[in-house]
């Protein structure tokens, strides 16, 4: 009976690419196994398996009556449904150890390292596999992407080691750049109606009786944010302004590379939140270097202005 | 704070070596690092830590406020008191998955091989530590006896390889002798009070209105079995005989190597034994070749005998 190999729920690149990773290490050491995953691929992922010309792993959200190897979780409420003692045959992780317990004697791999694709690494390194490119492409993509580019605090020299290894299989050049696809993938907006866009994280405030609007979109770069995406959500703060009623419409375009904030305005008084943030605009927008948290920057700089 | 390396309660030598083994690599590897025990030696791993010279770990009942690496188990029952999601930092086993849980991404590494010895032997050759020789003869003990010198089922080609590699390291000619050092540890008489020892699985069963008492000692050879000890046992048998007023007490010594028993037999009707077994008695005993089993051999050629 075949193995199916699955990550957690809510998949991410690397339960997806972990899953698939697992599954055709198996397969070369003679295991009958499926990539699988319990829900549809994001953004990201979609973008990383097209990247490296890789399909996605069929849906698998039942275990009942498979046999089941669990890669980047070892928790019952994370794994696929109907999941027994009975039925796991392996675990390969990166996290706490869940609640996930068995029967009779399995291989069990955790590591405390960054991603799942890192422990994956030394696991065929130990089992003396050969990393197929593509398959290697995937595991790096994961690690860069569960490590932030490196700069999260969960991010370990095992990790670094294992994407320096990882690009040359792969043959990738530049990971930063490969990075940087990513997180545009991840913070795509194209083709999304502007006033979703301006709603995605979208509140208002009250400044001594003025209403204040602020949205906030997290872009990988600003020219995401094209010209005809820029006249868009500009109508759509147009939109809310006139519905609601508003002092003041801002949307924050948030640049998470270069960290700071290209903030566009829609206001009764535009001078006024040049004041706030002692910048003049070009157009409807001014860049703020450095901002990049509405609640910690950006409010209490206009309740200042507006005398609160 | 130093790590304590434990195995489960009522320690084997699997788990006593392993808390020694592992404790050396995380030593090697710059942790500090105390092998530890939840109990007595049992009298078998006390005859390997004397054959390596390795000193006896020390007793550890109590988790709290410590931090603890397990090996050879992964459930609660069988850990130290007073563990938590806190304090466990790493597991090393080869038995199912237990419902030890952690807080925080530890280091697990399960095996579905034959004896903890084995998961980290390949966890040293992973990690490029050396394996020190007297630490390499103590691995290489665990799993003789856990896979019962290589003939229990749970025994794989893993295991044996490790074996073939540690005896090099532990520079040990010939591991089946030290198999038998080992059973004769475990099966010691020496010592005991012969009614104690004949006392030790002894049971008395009903022919047709007649009494018959059987015990049974399970030696590693016969010759564990000194005269002096026959002598003793065969009082003993006379003694409760006497006290009992059955109509034969019989006593198997079974060569669990040699696989078969040499019965001392005192009875109102020795003929009549003898005939049960179609075998003639020198001095007060004899030898059965294949006999092992009292429930499946030796009461049902009684019961026959009897006439029940």
């Amino acid at each position: 009976m075949a193995v199916y190999v699955t990550g957690h729920k809510n998949p991410d690149t690397d339960s997806v690419t972990a899953a698939i990773a697992y599954a055709e290490l198996l397969k070369a050491q003679g295991t009958d196994a499926i990539a699988s995953m319990q829900g549809e691929l994001n953004p990201e992922t979609q973008a990383v398996l097209r990247r490296f010309n890789v399909p996605a792993p069929e849906i698998m959200k039942d275990a009942a009556g498979k046999t089941v190897a669990l890669v980047d979780h070892s928790d019952l409420k994370q794994a696929p449904d109907n999941l027994s003692a009975d039925n796991v045959v392996a675990i390969v992780d990166h996290h706490k150890i869940g609640d996930v317990t068995t029967n009779s004697p399995i291989f069990c791999y955790v590591k405390p390292v960054g991603c799942t694709g890192t422990v994956l690494k030394q696991l065929y390194d130990v089992e003396g596999v050969a990393i197929q490119p593509k398959i290697a492409g995937l595991m790096m993509s994961a690690i860069l992407s569960d490590t932030v580019n490196f700069k999260s605090p969960t991010c370990t020299e095992e990790d670094k080691k294992a994407v320096a290894e990882l690009k040359t299989i792969a043959a990738v050049q530049d990971t930063d750049a490969l990075f940087m696809e990513m997180l545009k993938a991840k913070s795509a907006i194209e083709g999304i109606p502007a006033m979703d866009l301006l709603n995605r994280d979208y509140k208002d405030f009250d400044m001594k009786g003025k209403t204040v609007g602020c949205g906030q979109l997290e872009l990988a770069a600003l020219d995401q944010a094209t010209p005809a995406i820029r006249e868009a959500l500009y109508k759509a703060m147009q939109e809310k302004k006139a519905a609601g009623g508003q002092h003041t419409v801002l949307l924050m375009l948030t640049d998470v590379v270069k960290e700071g904030t290209e903030l566009m305005v829609l206001s009764d008084d535009a001078s006024m939140i040049e004041g706030a943030f002692n910048t003049k605009m070009t157009g409807n927008s001014m860049w703020i270097p450095g901002m990049m948290s509405r609640k910690k920057q950006t409010i209490p700089n206009l309740q200042k202005a507006f005398g609160c």
